[in-house]
């Protein structure tokens, strides 16, 4: 698979695409139409038959997509050969959700050591994952890139200059913290407050009832 | 404000709008232009110069738009007045994380109560939510109609099925499950490993240095 071939805005798709029809083939689907999956993940039908077209999906008329065509593309894409480590900062209750969840099952990306001060977890392994202490985040860091923010948003700003210094490229930021990085850091910020608010503002403003009708 | 007059569409781009807005906000921006929008939020530009013409938002070229005016906007606009209940059912790390936010900090949001059935917790208040057990469901949901999902994938379909029979309308599905639901119900669904997943991707094949020189 020749990446440079997929426009970037199409590649920022990718993962939306890749949740929804994985969800189809765990239903049993075996074809989307672009309707359903615009609907779905909320990009309009021409830009999904256009993002598609890139991948040597053609939809047929009145069939749509086939589902597993499209998830075989999707794997390929999105699993590489190569493992990527990750840091932790931070195990709380969110960080030590994030210990257990296996990523390895689906993907290959690994975290490889979580970092907290709490004297009770440093020096424990949880989900296989060994914690550190977070003064030793310099010296245990080594040639990880990726790091996940799972710590109170008033230590954002101090850790992040510190992952920064040590050369990390991608930051996981569940913080409520805006964090400030250098502009060739890549930073996905998820607030699960605004993930609960914009679930909320759907229900009351767009019912899904009423959305039928109108459609 | 009159919500009817905002096309559903760009009213399911207002809860991303808000994110970088505050965080703009945050980071003392005093304005932003649709680019640098566009470029944050993955939506092209001419989308939301025209979503923004509906909130009576008016860019100025070379100049963009009005960080403070946008956010009283999206304020006004998110949050209502009247308090909507959330339950949530599962106080592993996951859902433990979730009592201890505030919601009602920044919006009309609150978790009234809490499910498990780790009897060392029923009974319990953690962050000041109650936690019943997941047998007294249908007793305690009473008027609750939007639920937090943060239980085992295995428990979810039998979980989903009592809570759309006590009449919720909507879920925030935190399993790796995929959910059956009648189509009124509205879910939405977060993936933390698709959410790694999706940094990952963009770190290998669109490292920020090599995209600021396309662009």
């Amino acid at each position: 698979m020749d990446h440079n071939k997929i426009p970037q805005a199409t590649a920022k798709r990718l993962p939306l695409y890749y949740r929804f029809i994985n969800n189809l083939n765990h239903q049993g689907k075996k074809r989307v139409s672009s309707k359903e999956l615009s609907d779905a993940v909320k990009v309009d039908s021409a830009t999904i038959r256009r993002d598609f077209s890139y991948f040597g999906a053609l939809g047929k008329k009145g069939y749509g997509y086939n589902v597993e065509y499209l998830l075989g593309f999707f794997r390929k894409t999105l699993d590489q050969d190569e493992t990527t480590d990750v840091a932790l900062i931070g195990v709380g209750n969110l960080g030590t959700a994030f210990l257990h969840y296996n990523f390895m099952k689906n993907n290959n990306i690994l975290i490889k050591m979580a970092f907290d001060s709490d004297p009770e977890k440093v020096g424990t392994t949880i989900g296989d994952v060994p914690v550190y202490h977070i003064a030793d985040l310099e010296k245990k860091l080594d040639g990880v890139n990726v790091a996940i923010l799972t710590i109170p948003a008033s230590e954002a700003d101090g850790i992040t200059d510190r992952l920064v210094a040590e050369g990390i490229t991608g930051i996981l930021n569940f913080t409520p913290a805006r964090i400030t990085v250098p502009e060739y850091i890549r930073v996905h910020h998820i607030d699960l407050a605004v993930e609960l608010q914009a679930l909320v503002y759907f229900l009351k403003h767009y019912p899904l009832e009423e959305t039928k009708q109108l459609d």
